[in-house]
């Protein structure tokens, strides 16, 4: 079935390049990669480039600052677990914020359960944390500040840098979520200044399952997987081969293509926030257009259910988002857009518009066009539209 | 190149069947499971699918009582670390033996570092657990046995249901490390009886970097990564599915052909026993023949170093290991072989032989030819072997 896909925020298509490694890579019978026979080196020796490739995206000193993980959940959990347990005799607190996503959240949840104490910072109506807020949060008991990059439910940016300078001056380690950025938008670790990043390959059109927490040199961490010397020693088990090639590919694409697809992935958005007035009205644009990722638009459509607008969108080969993949199953209000101040109803009505460079401006356009009539017609049955208007 | 593999502990190929469903998978873009729309329900679908096929291999209750891991050694560390803080008010002792893979050594070293007390049981010198010890072991502290089903460097397989009896009246959950061996031979959780079991893709011809942990209904067990409310909130993160895909076909191959291949490794295996003598002498098979793995056999050939033969043979375009993969980078010798009694000089020259379904009797000919050449050639130049004969 062709779907016009503007739900990049769950799945992104894998580039034809990545899938043609991968295909490779299953005919090429690989080894172990920890194996010291000659297959074993050949092995070896596809893992080394993939770990550069993935280096040479995030700007890493050495590519020995990369640990391979089973994705971005995994990343999160080793990097928070992993300081904290590794910290616990130095204190027991860890700073973070209201609009994490649910690996940060819970895995702050799961230490305070073993005694740690947990400070989350509220953001501004943006989705903004501000940094002086962090730095009031400090406290001699402070480890670990964890502030996400690029927020998966407005597309809303931190100020990452400015955060790093002030865990930098404290010596606290900082680690940020950056699995909905890194591979979209240049991220250069030496810029940005966090100790700890979280990133996955699907997002930038590798495949799912695989991902990586870059390690600053020096950074007091425990593995999350313990047992063999796998990933220097940092991320025990036998690699997902297939998957880390396929990465390695798709990070190299992206350095490559970086500059071309944000063009593309600005053109859509200015497409999509100019053209939307003239389909829809009684709309809040939940992303701050001037800090936000090139390839998400937030909008919560009044009086009218999210939910309801996927599924006709749905039918009409169209698919969106109405929150993050990862909260399937709940049924409670986005916490992120609770945070930023929207009331309830308003929440409901959201709509998670991601698009990528497999995206056109007609997609847009056919969305938009759907849109419209889908909003018309449940407005017409919406008890909260007719008492309104 | 072609190689003859006689190292499958390290790493199986894919079957063909494995490579074609991931070449269909990696076309077929799949979108995310946890998303609504039909793309996504289509991902979903697959997702169940192979729940089924690896729940059938395991003759599990339910597919709800398999959650997909990165591989065994998440599956390992999950099931004891997630056992251990979920029941810590109950209590902080752990049971397990000495001839575990390093990810049960090592789970249990870090959870040592956070309070819990760790009892290891001796083997006997084919390295059997004697369940009584087990019996034994046990405290009103005790949480946790954790015992491996089959041992990755001898092929030893363990009392695993007399265990769980054990376990079963006193109430204490028991895991067993089953990675070397589901797949490979029957096993029934039933019939076992433990409540946890870890798995790998790999050892059933199935792809690297995915595997799976059986958890028994009404298991008291916290999930190793939080997060998202995948695979029934027992473990977050968007799903391997490719991986997840390639383990469905692998576990359904294993199945369908479990019979055929066991007659096969029997009789290469019966094989390489009894034309061993002809080709070397001075040798200790560690490998106890009434009660192993079909798949593997331990030598330990006196007088010369096995790391010395590997490369050697690895010349010839032959394939063995010396030991463990996980353990490659560690100069000590193998704690399994220390543990059944072998002198540290018998222990350096153990060679691992692990063969698969695409080995021929004509490999175990070529290897032990191959073999007997490279020993002559060694042991003229060990001063071992000159000073004692």
């Amino acid at each position: 079935m062709k779907i016009i896909n503007l739900d990049h925020i769950s799945s992104k298509p894998l580039i034809p390049e990545v899938k043609q490694a991968m295909i490779d890579a299953i005919n090429n019978d690989y080894a172990n990669p920890s194996s010291q026979h000659k297959k074993g080196e050949q092995a070896a020796d596809a893992l080394a480039k993939a770990r550069e490739s993935v280096a040479g995206l995030l700007h890493a000193k050495t590519p020995k600052e990369i640990v391979f993980t089973s994705g971005g959940t995994e990343s999160v959990n080793h990097a928070i677990k992993g300081v904290a347990w590794a910290n616990a005799e130095k204190g027991k607190h860890i700073i973070t914020t209201n609009i994490e996503h649910n690996s940060v959240i819970r895995s702050c949840k799961r230490l305070k359960s073993q005694g740690f104490t947990i400070t989350s910072v509220s953001v501004d109506d943006k989705g903004r944390v501000d940094p002086a807020d962090i730095a009031k949060a400090i406290t001699d008991d402070t480890i670990l500040v964890s502030v996400m990059h690029a927020n998966n439910e407005t597309g809303t940016l931190q100020p990452i840098e400015e955060i790093a300078k002030i865990t930098r001056e404290k010596k606290i380690i900082f680690h940020t979520d950056a699995v909905d950025s890194v591979g979209v938008m240049p991220f250069d670790v030496q810029k940005m200044g966090a100790d700890l990043v979280s990133f996955a390959a699907n997002t930038f059109y590798g495949p799912t399952g695989i991902g990586g927490l870059y390690i600053r040199r020096g950074t007091m961490i425990w593995p999350l997987l313990d047992g063999g010397v796998q990933e220097a020693s940092k991320r025990a088990g036998t690699e997902n081969l297939l998957g880390i090639i396929g990465m390695g590919v798709a990070a190299d694409q992206a350095r490559q293509h970086m500059n071309s697809r944000l063009v593309h992935l600005e053109k859509l958005k200015s497409k999509l926030i100019t053209e939307l007035p003239n389909h829809i009205d009684e709309y809040i644009i939940n992303t701050p257009l001037d800090y936000s990722l090139p390839n998400l638009v937030s909008v919560s459509v009044k009086y009218i259910e999210g939910e309801s607008v996927m599924l006709m969108l749905d039918d009409e080969d169209i698919a969106v988002s109405t929150r993050s993949a990862c909260a399937t199953g709940s049924l409670r209000a986005s916490h992120v857009l609770m945070s930023i101040g929207l009331d309830h109803a308003d929440a409901q009505g959201t709509l998670v518009i991601c698009y990528g460079v497999d995206n056109t401006e007609e997609d847009i356009t056919k969305f938009l066009g759907a849109l419209q009539n889908i909003v018309v017609t449940l407005r017409d049955i919406s008890p909260l539209y007719v008492k309104k208007h």
